[in-house]
């Protein structure tokens, strides 16, 4: 995959925990609540049909502000690469106005370890800035660490 | 798939062709360029990777004015249905102004016919109205007989 640094976001960090297990959580509505959002904002709903053009909703809940996200899977290739977007919905009804495209990749990185990668994809420069102001890098690493933590409880 | 009438165009019609066929026509670029485009306009090019996120590019060339259209594939069901759109090219790159998504859909219609059905979703009304003016069944329509009748060629 080429990325374009215009239009893109991306970071890649070791993750203490087998690839498996943070499959797992990236494909369970159960686990999903327990890192998806930097706490302590939550999840309050998760629905997830695991296949291409299968729902990926959820509901945030940030001070009290319900924010609903519904989404589809683009791409599930089992414990390898996740991508999902809010650009659709269910049977392929096109958002107006979408934001991002995720794509989530796992690679092993040694014994146990996980090198794990998250990239999003959007519509334009503007987008990708607002996204990056919004705090991508503090917001996503963060939710690295709530993944990696949470994996050490599952291990 | 439950549409949506404020956003979306669609129709079925049946085609003397087994699907098999029609399904040959639809994903070889060869074929594309016998019937995708209402004559006399012509496709001068057509790129197929025949996979969920593959690329579905074609070059229309409509009275000398050459218009590329880069696309993916987003669901491909052998001999069913094939889900396509402009709203990313390969490598889940969104599209900064994407206009809709084509399902194209097959199925039995007693011997060796097939009950045919294409539908187009868009962003918003006024894309399905835009889509609507610009002669969506006039030309949707054009292709179908268009493949109807190249597939008897091969049949």
């Amino acid at each position: 995959m080429i990325l374009d640094p215009e239009t893109d976001l991306t970071f890649t960090r070791t993750i203490n925990a087998p690839r498996s297990i943070l499959w797992e959580c990236w494909t369970t509505p159960l686990h999903i609540k327990n890192f998806f959002i930097p706490k302590p904002h939550a999840i309050d709903k998760c629905e997830i049909d695991l296949r291409v053009g299968g729902k990926f909703n959820t509901t945030f809940n940030v001070d009290g502000n319900i924010m609903e996200n519904d989404g589809v899977f683009l791409e599930v290739v089992d414990k390898k690469r996740l991508v999902f977007t809010d650009t659709y919905s269910e049977g392929w009804k096109p958002a107006a106005d979408p934001f991002m495209t995720a794509i989530i990749e796992f690679e092993d990185y040694g014994k146990g370890a996980t090198t794990y990668t998250a990239t999003a994809r959007h519509r334009s420069p503007k987008a990708r800035q607002s996204h990056e102001d919004m705090g991508f890098f503090d917001g996503w690493g963060t939710v690295a660490s709530q993944l990696e933590e949470y994996a050490k409880s599952l291990g």
